[in-house]
């Protein structure tokens, strides 16, 4: 790291880490913090090691508030009446909230892509997501708030027009950072054992 | 964390992590061990929290070599002839040797999956992959090798009847885990400068 900063230890890093989708709107991101987190971002794994992605970092309010109205209407379209049904009701609104207005109100969106010159179809995604979670980790680890969000990808053409993305680059996720608008309790997450199995699927850990 | 490990610091192990395809054949890794790194792996973050992860730890020779086989079959069924004209020669050689035996000599195979009973197949990737990364970061943090695997997917029915996989539980990656049989180098990255725009692709950071 050109700029080693103090950050938490790895393991506090790991399981504090959690989305935020309210910013405080008075705290901008310096440049400073950015690169560091797009240096962490670039030293994930890729296919090959053809280091594929692409980061388009907007703080222009315009281009904020187009990717909300992108990201707005993949919700109402559809997702947002998938997750009433599956989701527990106070999940529900922050996702909604954040949906609605909360994610594009970040200072940063970073959307994040691949360039299919540099990769196949098949590992556009084991080449992306790895690198999306070395941001959202060093933006923990900064005591920035930030989220994984896909919902505007759905609508990948009007997306890729509002940042001029070329026809090869594939935008994947928009990642919101800021600094949270109020403290976040930690992640909810079911234990390990359950999701884990040992030689053959339903053996228990 | 319910067993806090020594670790180097958070950015440390961000940017050293790197792929390891040959293995120490005399330390095992102990259950502890693996229990930290899945720990750290359903920290991730998933589509609508659905933690739809489903790990399948193997130990048994039998088992990792057939995944081994099956590793080899996808790469000389095509992969190898596309990464022979895409890669340095060196990185080459360390993938050929990896995918025709190294991978499968690591004492323990972690083959993650995706419950699509708990997500929607557009999610599946961006609910695992970081979970992936996840993994590989704390297996780096605890001075383990590991790698990021995806060819043994392509024979996702053979891979899922192997360790007994239901229908709904779809493969999406590999990860080997060991402790290094030689010391490994820094990972060779790109300056994450020349894969960032500002506000708008092909602008400069």
């Amino acid at each position: 790291m050109h700029d080693a900063p103090t950050a938490p230890p790895f393991f506090e890093v790991v399981v504090g880490q959690r989305a935020c989708r309210a910013f405080d709107d008075d705290r901008d991101v310096a440049d400073e913090t950015l690169a560091i987190l797009l240096e962490a971002a670039t030293h994930a794994p890729s296919a090959e090691n053809r280091q594929p992605w692409v980061f388009v970092v907007i703080r222009d309010a315009e281009t904020r508030a187009r990717v909300g109205e992108l990201t707005a209407q993949a919700w109402e379209d559809g997702a947002r009446e998938l997750s009433r049904r599956r989701l527990a009701e106070e999940l529900f609104t922050e996702v909604d909230e954040g949906a609605t207005g909360g994610i594009s109100a970040a200072p940063v969106l970073v959307v994040v892509g691949a360039d299919t010159d540099r990769c196949l179809d098949a590992t556009v995604a084991s080449s992306t997501f790895p690198a999306v979670q070395n941001l959202l980790l060093a933006a923990h680890a900064l005591g920035l708030g930030s989220a994984l969000t896909t919902l505007p990808t759905v609508h990948a053409d009007e997306l890729g027009a509002a940042i001029g993305l070329p026809e090869t680059v594939v935008p994947v996720a928009v990642v919101p950072l800021g600094y949270p608008a109020r403290p976040l309790g930690p992640p909810r997450r079911e234990h390990f054992a359950g999701h884990t199995h040992r030689e053959r699927f339903g053996q228990p850990w």
